[in-house]
């Protein structure tokens, strides 16, 4: 952080997330019934839904598609200055797809690829939420109700990028968009495997993790955050009970210290819902470095994640 | 429990409670969409309804009126053989009023009226849950699918009777019915104000708390109870988003040490929302007597009940 | 429950349990600064240990040994007539060994082996625990301060007993000593794999699971609660940061739906801290029987216990 | 934040905090033994003291006194230039009381106090906390092991300053140090009587409150925070145990919606544990205005916080 150069502190945090789903209705009714999200908008083949606890108008665009996967990753910069230094930077990279007139509910947008092709935006204006009466909180400093349905999760947060190459991902992420490396694991060479990133004072807003098929570009998981570790465990019953496959059973992550539950939503996309681990507030946090050594240790609890964690993406490529 | 005699154990535990409201639709909504119960039928101006965690048929019985309060409370002895010999021992101390070939769900049972005139009644054979296929649950130890609304309550917990003379029920409970005092506050004179009264393992099945109006067989309240403490939180920030009044903020009872939080739910009637608290596993527990000097500290952590606690009943007499 | 005969009501609960220890010192902190027990009185080789919550003066009985496994595991009887009923009928069964003048804490013993081998003891007499006054606990009902430390484990509550015939176990639990089947996992064959068995209202008291090695009498697990889901996560992270094996980490049984995490303790014995679970309060509850089929799901959220859980045991064998 | 003007954004947290007491022996025993923290060192009348989870040293410098009160709030600058930034505008207002070479722990540091004279300093060079053998964690991303006695505060959280004038506090604080007003009660003069700011997406940092005696420069509160909500609750037994007075049992805050307890330690400082609460994410938050008709509410779930809240601070001035 501290360096001859001031950081980069332009982005203040993940803003939504556009997912792909050849299964809409079944998709929606995960993301509404079971997670407990709140539809806000329909246009063409999406849905925009939104966690209870959202900041934003809503954190996620459910798009049909003939395959799951990642539509787009959408970033909020802190002023529309810190938009146009980055959409400048990102030009300047090579990595820019261009200006447009924005999406529901923000303004215009810039687009760009990270290296490994996923397609991301960035914009700084945006259109801010309104509850309808019915869900009108008690608490004015609450976007709306608490959800008292399914899963209740709070709000969107982080995206896991599956990448065929994290060094470039997360060289990428630092150098072009301000994200600070908290944690990462790597190979006995020296290679990443897993890079978990921050702008925000959490541990991590986006992670990206090799993709060992060495495919490219593709979509690794979505995380929803739950207020407590109990509402997770809670999270993983509502899951059985209603048929979802749980492909992680509840537990608690190394890196980030995050409890998580993975499930496969049914359009076939990776979904997280975590909750706890720590806050970055130290400037000059030095970034964990885990060796391939220590990662043999599996979760904290010392229980492995499956091997499909390493190789199951959207789209699916079998 | 260790005496001459040896103790009466045929009721098995508090099987259901009728409720009457004069706002039915509203205390519908209370009970099914707030506390997130099921409902298993209807007759006549009644709606019968279940916690997921039920292990009999109903637990509740919502029926219309013009004043709210107990319509009855029933227990479910533990044998046929123990229902006839309650139902004599009864008979014997003047309390019956009688057999009935049942209600919904349950086979003959026996009527009567404790000292202070509380409408109670006592059976064996019951209907039991089978769950219809959109809440059958993935374990099939568990009745239903876990709620996944509202409050999630779990299952009934116990009921609190207001009584004008709380030694008189607190004597019939235990003499005719078998429950043993776990605790029980008294006034310096050794008069109850509060029995505590339990026939399974928890440390109350059922209260008795002195109405200090001096009306006679009024109700107090219901409990239903939540897997922890947690949920008792999360409970309250429900009831806050709908506009529930909450007589008594979360906190944690002296007695049994059970979390709660208590409403008064539209139809007037007081609800609790429960957690927590021990098992007596001992056979040779010694009630606890709580002085007036003791109860001065107030609740566990030395907050107040609000006032209204010891004089609000159903129906209001104001 | 109901049928011709009326059930046996003779053992009130688990009382405490003798391990046995080749690692005396190291096994002592575990039960004492990780598990958070606090030591009541210590004899020869012997330590006795309480949970705050204890209703019994101690819970378990920690003594040195040559190898690890269990001393004895010993029955609270309701009462002196219950205990000579028991004595009687075990008796009649060439099940019992005799009677003893008791240990520490308990008075007259009537001793009796499974059919497997497994010590076991049955009293009624008992001192009861008075804190002293660095323990003496805010509220009375409460046998002594919750305890701040380690993983605070609030009472003993259950063990499980490794056998070479479940089946034969199961009957002799349920004929001579009156315990209830709540669940139980069958082979295809309709041979018992695992009983689980309850005198109280808990789903388990005492379970009974085969040892695939066909050793016979081992010991499975002692089983420590705790008071929410939370505190498994919690007890976990405390094992980890100090050196504690964790064989299965946190996850949820199927059979009782308790919330667990098992460790060896440094002295090699099995060890349990649940959470959670549902009450039996039926009269009628059915034996939910598990078949081989069903139980290929995993454990609640479809992971797997290890393959260990099957056969270790102590004694080791290996 | 967006407005002409770039935002100052030159402190990172809150540092540490210096606590005066008058029973220093007393005090340390709340702070080690019931919250659970460690001592890291000694100096003269002064014990550093840490939480297991800061990324600080130490967070709390308890310094024995005469009165109970605030030795000195401590702010971490981003960078030696924002050290050097905010130095010079504090000069340039009047604040600065000078440099000094630091204190245990930290290097340069820069001395001010605010408009009521609460003395503050703020610095950037600091030094790194390495956890000792005995307290070396299983993760190495965690400072040390997770305190597994007490409480089990996990970080510093927050400060509270008590003051005769909260709108100039609140001035001083955003034009000065670049916090931002999350969340602000006011009279129906438009006078602020609580003002919420925040340095970190924690929704606030550092609170002023009015002090309604009139007294300048006092102390309110100090803020642990703890893991979950039911954290909370075992923090209020932990405190009731061990005979600590309870101002305001557990509950939650309409502003910032954290779960509390407040206690005063041996000493009278007021110490709250809190829990929960939400991120601040969005670059355009637009400040929460309350209203005295609003806040009539009482807290989050209706109940009052006690009438001393707005009267007792250290030193106590009766």
């Amino acid at each position: 952080m501290s360096g001859q150069r001031e950081p980069i502190r332009d982005v203040a945090h993940l803003a939504h997330v556009e997912l792909l789903t050849p299964k809409p209705e079944e998709s929606l009714v995960f993301f509404r019934d079971l997670l407990g999200m709140d539809e806000v908008s329909r246009d063409g083949q999406s849905v925009f839904l939104r966690a209870w606890g959202d900041q934003q108008l809503y954190s996620l665009k459910l798009t049909e598609s003939a395959q799951p996967g990642l539509g787009h990753a959408a970033l909020r910069a802190y002023s529309a200055e810190a938009l146009d230094r980055r959409a400048a930077d990102l030009t300047n990279g090579g990595f820019g797809t261009g200006w447009s007139e924005g999406d529901y509910g923000h303004g215009r947008t810039f687009h760009f690829r990270g290296p490994d092709g996923h397609p991301m935006e960035i914009f700084y204006e945006a259109e801010r939420y309104a509850a309808p009466s019915h869900l009108k909180p008690a608490l004015k400093n609450q976007p709306q109700k608490t959800a008292a349905h399914g899963a209740s999760v709070t709000a969107l947060d982080h995206i896991n990028l599956f990448s065929s190459n994290v060094d470039s991902e997360s060289a990428f992420l630092q150098e072009r968009l301000g994200f600070r490396l908290s944690e990462v694991a790597v190979t006995d060479e020296g290679k990443q495997t897993t890079a978990w990133l921050h702008v925000t004072n959490k541990s991590y807003d986006l992670a990206v993790s090799l993709d060992k098929t060495g495919a490219k570009g593709r979509f690794h998981h979505l995380a929803y955050k739950v207020d407590s570790p109990e509402m997770i465990l809670r999270a993983a019953d509502i899951f059985i009970d209603n048929g979802i496959f749980i492909e992680a059973a509840p537990a608690k992550h190394v890196a980030g210290q995050t409890l998580f539950v993975y499930v496969y939503e049914p359009g076939g996309n990776r979904i997280e819902v975590c909750a706890g681990g720590f806050l970055i507030l130290s400037p000059d946090w030095e970034t964990i470095v885990w060796t391939q050594e220590e990662r043999k240790r599996g979760l904290a609890w010392t229980n492995p994640l499956p091997a499909t964690f390493h190789t199951y993406g959207t789209p699916d490529i079998k």
